[in-house]
């Protein structure tokens, strides 16, 4: 390979746009770094030296070049300095413990093809699971987490207390990290990545009221873990709800039934007795992923015209809610792409040095019968 | 720079996946090209030559070498590869002319986001535009595009013999091409990125019936210009829409306002006229992206309860969404996303010999008040 082709590899390039006739417009040529040189008039060397940070530049000439790469609006060749370097990064995802398909494998699905497309600046990824339903469990991944020397750390927070003894750690050993799903603003990760919970639940208020505008009582059905709710985000989520109701429709009763999801012997029950004083309630929500198994509970309870909105794109709820069983509404967040750019952002801030967004709410995504086949091609 | 930077740069990797305890996930590590050299028994020049086709190569080793990286689900370092060459890629974009702000300007910057992600590789990009609704111009533009002698067209298409003949010009000198926003399947785009205008219509009838379930009649505004209606896209959404309507709500009338949307007086005449003999007609639908334009006749006309289902997030549609005047929802379709992903296939196929989904349908996005500020911010 002749010298040629090195050139064109490691010398950064920058853009000027020239305007044509109005039927036309030339965007961009490309100019060298020796043209910064002479409208600097400073060597070669020294705009080479000013964008790497090297010393042996004087304050004036480093000003001047500053100035007018700042002009022209330059942009370094990243791609081409980060494939020239050996430096090898190692990820750490902390995810929810979880089963194939369910909510958690498309964070951990769009984490692991953000990696592989980055495959050229040797990162390499590992996978840590806590159980988010025993907060020992957590603690412990702590210590997986750390034995792996990670560069970078991607995590879904639990409370604030538990999540802090991570990062306390993370931060003393100044390893950035980035928070997915919710947020805890005092610890400071360098990005989130997540849905406003409290928007979130509105829309699903105000879809209800749209399918039942003078709807008189409305039941949430909530996965309920040893007497709490199970994620932060299910709670949010149902604040925001509550309160768009209080706002626009306050004499509608919300009731709720605690499900565990996990044993169906006692959720029927619960959702027998239920339906047992409230038969005339005829519509309601969830708002975690599981909206395909409450439809599958109605659907043993002859309830098939029980109108449900739910959350998030799991296959079966999909299914559900493109034959028309009870689903009317998913709201999803795109979280393939929650795991895409907490791995983006990483790369962003180490490799590439490029400056990270901290908050980053998601898409808060409305999908019914007639746009779902159109949603997830684009989104995987 | 040393010889073992050279090699990791134009290295091919391929990844193994170790799976470790349940606890924890190796993802993945890298192995060489010399370990495929050693599971197929053959030298590591033989394997470089059979992954850059190059002869000298016997067929059973050549078969061998390649059973092992399909079952290794080999991935060849494609940036490593581009950046090396110094093949220079010039394409062409064929927009209907706009004004800044309107529907196209951002296909046009989704375009040229991606020519500046990617301009490592030697790409330019060069505008052309057209009058839509002056079919000669279309034909003179033909010209401009085959003067620049394009690697690649990406063009919005006009009616089919029209466009028949840019793209008979370009299949001879066997230029790839693709289409946005509408398709001609006849005319083999290498991709096609766009809306199914008709299930979109069908998602507008479903909203229109949820905000008034007992519609007795609704009114569609139109875009007209000199007798037909302007675009692809409004035409088959309106067929859409009128399909939905007919099968879930057959008894509702439909009325249809012809409008130049860039005519006032004409406009607020033809508005006033038709709601004299229409006065209880409290709802009505926009196909094109013009729904503020309507609103502002609307409330010149004091209906500021008329309730408006439009399409397209420009600047003015989202302001009057947020501020609830008239505008309930907005249908969209990342132009943004369309204009991007036209220039990646380019790169796929041209640079990159990976393989390009033709047909690509974009998602059908219903935004309301409550999830319009969590849309934008991503699809930008």
């Amino acid at each position: 390979m002749g010298d040629n082709n090195k050139q064109d590899i490691f010398t950064p390039y920058l853009y000027i746009f020239l305007y044509q006739l109005p039927m036309e417009q030339q965007i961009p040529d490309r100019i060298r770094i020796k043209d910064i040189a002479i409208m600097a008039g400073v060597s070669v060397g020294t705009v080479d030296r000013v964008l790497h940070n090297r010393p042996g530049v004087s304050l004036a000439s480093a000003e001047k070049v500053r100035k007018i790469l700042k002009e022209m609006n330059y942009q370094p060749n990243m791609y081409a300095s980060a494939l020239a370097s050996n430096k090898k990064y190692h990820f750490v995802c902390l995810l929810p413990k979880h089963n194939e398909g369910e909510y958690w494998s498309d964070v951990e699905a769009g984490a692991l093809q953000c990696m592989n497309e980055m495959h050229d600046f040797h990162i390499t990824l590992s996978m840590v699971y806590y159980d988010q339903y025993d907060i020992d469990s957590f603690v412990k991944s702590i210590k997986l987490v750390m034995d792996k020397e990670p560069d970078g750390v991607i995590l879904s927070p639990v409370e604030e207390d538990n999540t802090k003894k991570l990062t306390d750690m993370l931060q003393e050993k100044e390893i950035p990290y980035v928070f997915i799903d919710s947020n805890i603003d005092n610890l400071e990760p360098i990005a989130f990545f997540g849905q406003n919970s409290s928007r979130s639940g509105a829309l699903a208020a105000k879809m209800l009221l749209m399918i039942e505008p003078g709807i008189k009582e409305v039941v949430i059905f909530r996965q309920i873990y040893i007497g709490r709710i199970g994620t932060n985000q299910q709670n949010n989520r149902e604040l925001g709800f509550e309160e768009y109701m209080r706002k626009n429709h306050p004499d509608c009763e919300l009731s709720t039934i605690d499900l565990a999801m996990n044993n169906k012997e006692h959720d029927m029950e619960v959702m027998r007795k239920y339906f047992e004083r409230h038969e005339n309630v005829t519509i309601g929500l969830t708002f975690n992923s599981k909206a395909y198994l409450i439809s599958e509970y109605l659907q043993e309870l002859d309830k098939n015209d029980f109108r449900l909105i739910g959350y998030d794109l799991l296959e079966q709820n999909v299914e559900f809610l493109k034959n028309g069983n009870n689903i009317q509404f998913l709201i999803a967040q795109q979280p393939h792409q929650q795991g895409y750019r907490a791995v983006t952002s990483l790369c962003d801030h180490l490799i590439f040095h490029k400056e990270v967004e901290q908050i980053n709410y998601m898409p808060i995504d409305l999908l019914c019968a007639e746009n779902i086949d159109y949603y997830t091609s684009l989104n995987k």
